[in-house]
């Protein structure tokens, strides 16, 4: 990589009270590759304000609004490579457009939009302007992940039969979003979260079923539910999905699973082998072949496929966890954007990021989910963006 | 208990090639309550006549025939106090039937039978023979699945409002039929074994769910799947599933999971609290209030509730698994046997075993999926069998 | 086999209150191959001739004494085949003795003796009158513990290095003994235990550790402690092993680990590759190598040894536990007493239990063990019993 | 905190291919409180220089060698806040001391010196200078590790009883070091090393034990072991210990048990209950009562203690590992350090890192460990620090 300095990026989103914005500067700022330099933290000005200070940013560059920002930053000379955008889910087209159309590299959070009609419009400007666009389906970062996605596509497990994927949790299961709690009141309105766990969790497990075995969905049947008292949104969805090839399986997602803490899983299961990973043990990975013991594949070890070496840092046994798989999106997203700018090739590895295509999948999965639960019947689920 | 002698029984099926023979005798050997007198082993006469010699009965009570076991045994003074019927599932209804016409207790494997018709007049002639019948829904014997039963019942989870029941293994993931395997040959026979995974496992998943909360089905939508090349029936259903009071869930079984052996597991998800079961480790129970840790019960404690001390026999560490759950089976329904033929009321921890209606309810319940996955969609699954 | 009836046994202790002998009566019936038929089950006459009601004994076989029993049992043509000894440690030698000398066949719980001169006695006593001893060290009746002596001994580790074997309960973790409890009552009296926690769970690690590994102590250093206020006898202790050959390792035991219930576990390195196995989880052997992954053995498949599987009763996935490994103590005895019986050599296979010599090794280690303690010090540990 | 930018600092260490250098370096940016500025990376001032350019540091702040760059920082207005020292152990005193004369404070690896004599010289120093002085014991920077401190110390488990503490590797268990494996080479070479399997992880072992129970050492037995042909130094050590206060336990750490990765853990039991922790899943802690269900404490919650809280990032689900266990240790000496530039008192939370005296217990307990192996027997081992 021959850009020998360090990234530079604002952030649009990620005010005090988030969570999200925290998480996405950890991760970017974990491998010492690129450094947070400017931010339009809130729609509140004052609060934008006082998240920038907290950050160490020069008062210059903490934005009252995410358009001024984007305006200012593209006449400086030492102007942001890409934005990062955390705000709730609503916000997410406007200020990606916003962005690319200035001109910007853009690592954006899930579900990319709320309709499918701005998640093509954001591949067409990924398209038009050629930027670089990272979604932060941050759990296919995990490499054992990868380690998984490689052994299928390789055919150790033959073709693929059924894949089981789970996403339960258990946070909303009471009215939370009546007590004040901020993620919990975005999440569940409408308005801004488009979907509830179906969109925030339902989400990650398609494209993490979708990443490990490279299928795309072919129809799907889903049972979508509002189980708190005075919630509009759906807190738990069941689906039954068939998979292009003959692949047929379950995702289950849920936000009302007591004890559950955020226990995203996932089951595949070939002609000739299987693969199981959870998500609160990322560091190990189960394969079963039709004959032998069951085996458990840990990271860290020479035994692994390159994908997973490529994105771990640390030796076996010195666990990884959700950080190192988030910022993997962001340190291969960041060479991506850094060789864009060197006017380089970027290594393949690095390209192993979601991209705004896997986006409006996603967001065509979500409303064609929401849709197959209205309609309680199978439904037709193929779908190809933009390119 | 004042029946002053051992309990006496008769074996049909369970010749040298079974598998499920040789577990029944086990469980009901184990607590040197009922000794085996006489059995017609096999459909080939020879066979179970070398059988018996094996099991060191008199030769006398070798019989060629069930129907010659129930003429024979009828009349004798030592006559058998039950027949224990392990035969391929098309031959439990004509067994059964005998049997109960001529007066004798029944132990029945499942699923009861392979017709909705059949499966009600054996309710009918239990009922009008007032005679014992118990179904070897033997996952329902063990002690923690009794005890999470007892949580639900007793409120501690709240309103049930999710149940996620799989019942995934992998043994049939090949052709296996093919080869000459017994088993394999008539579980995968659609005369004889009426259904695939859905009547052997589905069957005993859809059980299982309905013991551990109490709550019938309301309505289902199934996928049903032979994924084996060549093989008629079902080895693998995926299902959206209702239940009474609002409860959802997912039920899915399978027999080409690779590498999975037996894995039965249950999640119930209720408005304050949570639990989880899994068959291949199962002393120990999961439990998740809203607040706190998670707890994890094991048999054998003090903490427990009657119903799991009752059916548990060695101390805390000291692993019970699958032949003690089967022998609760026979254990209780031969305490109630014994009763009944002492004239004596059974206690009421006896009783507690799956009943001829229980196996009513599975058959309509494995009819009723395999109708869903021919409609492909939801169906009306609520079911009341004749008492 | 020629013999073609059940064994015939009688059982000395296992009266009302026992914990173990009901277990040594489930483990003798579960195959349905030997009957109880006598029984001196208390030194309290009275309660002897209860349990035998209870058990359903003729009353003429429910003795007062074992010594009348096997008086009375000698001179019977229906005598018994073997006595099952399950009383309190210091009545093993008298008890086994006498019927030896009577001629009878025996198999003894552990630790054998409470004296290295009461061990030896009965190793010639075994020898003089050419009789079948089994000693109940259970543990090495589990299908998975015989896999890893299978794997350790066909040099799949490699030459052994370490050893760690544990034995933690917490079930004395409180003066149990001053409530009246029977178990904790006789288990903490130095007369009828002979040592606390070294005897009763010590002895059955150091067993376990020979048995998986062939390996002998040459050394040890030795921690023992009484950690309840009142107790006399040792709850606690831990230990530095050195083993012929260069192998090292740790092993301890304790009956005051709150929480543990009965954590029995091993594991073995050697150069080329480890093994762990839990006796709570029994039917899962783990196995690494110095390159790959890690594997997990399951009991019942087809690429297990053949000494795993001649002790397995069920498929995989249907677990086995404790019962079913004690009863490979019994079932593998039992062959070879009536293979003497008949006059015929017994199948290898059938050999495979603990000896009366394996009973004088524990004895030895025992005292050897308070012996260290005592001198705070490294104290030789070879031996090597009458054979 | 008062102090309005981001901490400096330097390393010395860390060169291209070293392993701990890089963790420190992703340690300490995780937060984005503090950055690297200064280097001197290895004793090849060559190698030194290349390692400053893929860091991005000025070419003139990548020394030469350690003792350079503490005279040459000394005197810039922008120099370093503190050093870290990641060099191979027996450098770690040479340099603490250069850099705390120099007036830095100082982030240092462990174990701290190879002798006691050097270890005290650092107390001295530490107090004479009164800088603030940091020992990367990582593993007690786990908050769930925090959790079980904090339960310990508040009485939950009454008198701590037993504690069995190991810390199991295999990745020496063939002659690595011969193979040119740079890690391997100097953690072999008694020289650089000091001891090797007891200073490398026993030593972590015996902190994590003195971290979570706050007991002292009085006298231990230990067996010190090297297994692989032509090391001199030692991969194995087991040992019995006895803490002040009557607690009894043992201590085993390997580099030769094949199949493990980096399994820390230990063992506490009290008189009422009992705590058990997995480094390789560090965020649940167990706990267990005298009575009562085990409890599985995970990170994340509300229910947790705020020593815990105070060290964590993500919410429960999300799990957290090395990285930021290790963070934790940086975070809040930076905030130590921090407090200290700025002339304030440092909140109590934050002086919650491993010290000098840390260190110097940490080498008294090697060099006794060793000696007691020597003499294969008992050996006081009780140890004050200079303060």
């Amino acid at each position: 990589m021959s850009l020998k300095r360090k990234l530079r990026y604002g952030m649009v989103g990620g005010g005090p009270d988030a969570f999200i914005g925290n998480v996405h500067r950890m991760a970017a700022s974990l491998d010492g590759t690129m450094e947070l330099v400017a931010g339009a933290f809130s729609s509140d000005p004052e609060k934008s304000k006082i998240q920038g200070e907290l950050l160490g940013l020069s008062p210059s560059r903490s934005y009252p609004s995410y358009a001024e920002m984007a305006e200012a930053e593209a006449v400086r000379n030492d102007k942001i490579d890409f934005v990062s955008i955390v705000t709730p889910n609503h916000m997410h087209f406007p200020v990606a457009k916003t962005f690319l159309e200035a001109g910007f590299h853009v690592v954006c959070d899930k579900p990319m939009t709320n309709t499918l009609e701005d998640a093509e419009e954001l591949c067409q400007l990924v398209q038009k302007h050629d930027r670089v666009f990272a979604l932060t389906h941050n759990y296919t970062g995990y490499p054992m992940v990868k380690q998984a996605r490689a052994m299928v596509l390789s055919g150790k497990l033959g073709v693929v039969r059924k894949i089981v994927v789970e996403y339960p949790q258990g946070w909303l299961a009471t009215p939370l979003e009546l007590s004040g709690h901020k993620q919990a009141g975005w999440r569940t309105d409408p308005k801004r979260a488009g979907a509830g766990a179906l969109g925030d969790i339902g989400s990650h497990a398609e494209n993490l079923a979708r990443y490990v075995t490279g299928l795309e969905l072919e129809e799907i049947c889903a049972d979508v539910t509002s189980f708190v008292d005075g919630r509009i949104i759906d807190d738990d969805v069941n689906m039954l999905v068939h998979y292009q090839g003959g692949a047929k399986g379950v995702l289950h997602a849920s936000q009302i699973s007591i004890g559950e803490e955020n226990n995203l899983n996932i089951r595949v299961h070939g002609e000739t082998g299987s693969l199981q990973w959870f998500q609160e043990h990322p560091n190990w990975l189960y394969y079963r072949a039709l004959d032998g013991p069951e085996q458990v594949l840990k990271r860290g070890n020479d035994y692994l496929d390159n994908s997973a070496k490529h994105n771990t840092r640390l030796p076996s046994g010195h666990p990884e966890a959700f950080l190192e798989a988030f910022a993997n999106i962001y340190l291969n997203a960041g060479k991506t954007i850094a060789a864009h700018l060197s006017g380089e090739t970027p290594d393949p590895h690095d390209l192993d990021f979601p991209t705004v295509q896997d986006g409006a999948r996603g967001v065509h999965f979500i409303l064609t989910a929401l849709m197959s639960g209205q309609r309680r019947g199978w439904i037709n689920a193929k779908y190809t963006p933009p390119t």
